[in-house]
């Protein structure tokens, strides 16, 4: 049974200032919750339904976590679904501090002002996908702890190390040897790129694309040409999806021209 | 002015058994509506303020378009938006008889139970990117006159053709020497897989993937496959998104192996 008190203190955290000033979010639904369980998130506290403790409860029974059984209204009352899923958890924001040794490996994914959590989201997960595990987000990015953001990553936000960085103090700082992608409705057709193992890939801004500011840094400008036929007449879209030029240069940068 | 069955009329537009009804749908905003304009859809009442009106008066002029002006109050009330933008079209749902032709020149798209308004745009918005003129829906697709698709498609709407139809019908129909390639968990990676200039593309739904009425037409399996570590402890997401997924098999197609 949960007091309203409690009932107020985790629907506040649908709001960022909320989430500021408590460091906590909130992930949702038995996949997700089951995907934090195996990272390095820390779970403060589990709100289930009986059904799904008693279905748990091998995986529960060595936590540490405060478990709060929870009746369906309950779950409701608490939820930012429109169809709540057995289980929320209430997650410590993790403290990351950034270091220049994560662009050595593999690599790193820059996002210059996403702005909608559905797209940030499926970045998350698509970057998971290919293997990425690091992503600087400007400061003006949404932010990924928001509840769609943390929907939209289907668990991937467990295992993606997220950082929120001033982008231009960040490039400033980047070894000369690390090369810096960017996505322009210009540029090389991403066909001819070369990628090699590592380098900064940077992803702008749904409407405005990547900002002057940092658009300086750039050494490559990656072009994903369309084929839609111009005829002056009706012509095609403005440009891709920004988490689908995303998700297609990560495919190709992983499986074309890597030594 | 606008009666108040009129706003009531317009308003209905939003739910889906209104547009069935009355086939009309509606569109919003500069850009998607001037897209509009130059495609070959039928827009029936453009409801817009002033200041749209006057500013697109040499565009407007020859058209027989019922034109209504709105205040900002007005606008609001019967826009889809959080954030309306100057204009609202109301358009006739255009009737498009299909026919096998469509597979002879270039790819064609079928989407299988695709039921996020979100990823239904975003795909149809790609397919146009890469100029793919046809897509068609099974009946159990989300409804492509959605306001939320309509909004996701950013004008594309207006170019790409879509069809609703039995799956398992037109791949029965189909000629033989058509390509089908599907998208699934396992099957040949998309860098092995050599596109023709033509054939079908079908892309599951969002948690089911391909349903297996539709599988055994599929000559060919596409996996995208993934680059995290699989330690047996946090491996990575289940899945792509079905529209990244789409995006970068596009991508694939037309840059890649066609003759």
């Amino acid at each position: 049974m949960l007091s309203k008190n409690r009932i107020k203190q985790i629907q506040s955290l649908k709001l960022k200032k909320f989430r500021d000033a408590g460091q906590r979010f909130i992930a949702e639904g038995h996949k997700l919750v089951l995907d934090i369980f195996k990272s390095n998130l820390f779970i403060e506290s589990i709100f289930a339904t009986a059904n799904w403790l008693y279905e748990n409860q091998k995986t529960l029974h060595h936590l540490k976590v405060e478990m709060v059984e929870i009746s369906e209204k309950e779950l409701h009352a608490i939820s930012s679904l429109t169809t709540p899923n057995q289980v929320l958890a209430v997650i410590k924001i993790p403290q990351r501090k950034f270091n220049n040794n994560i662009f050595k490996e593999d690599f790193v994914l820059m996002l210059d002002e996403i702005k909608d959590p559905g797209n940030m989201g499926t970045i998350i997960r698509t970057a998971d996908w290919f293997g990425i595990k690091n992503i600087i987000c400007s400061h003006n990015c949404v932010e990924v702890y928001n509840p769609k953001v943390v929907q939209a990553t289907m668990g991937s936000i467990a295992r993606v190390q997220i950082y929120y960085e001033d982008l231009t103090d960040v490039l400033s700082n980047l070894h000369p040897s690390i090369n810096v992608f960017g996505t322009f409705l210009e540029g090389t057709p991403l066909k001819k790129i070369c990628f090699e193992k590592n380098g900064v890939i940077i992803i702008g801004n749904e409407s405005k694309g990547i900002s002057s500011a940092i658009e300086k840094f750039i050494k490559e400008k990656i072009y994903i040409n369309p084929f839609y036929c111009e005829n002056g007449f009706s012509p095609g879209p403005e440009s891709l999806n920004a988490s689908i030029a995303a998700g297609i240069i990560l495919f190709v940068a992983k499986n074309f021209c890597s030594k």
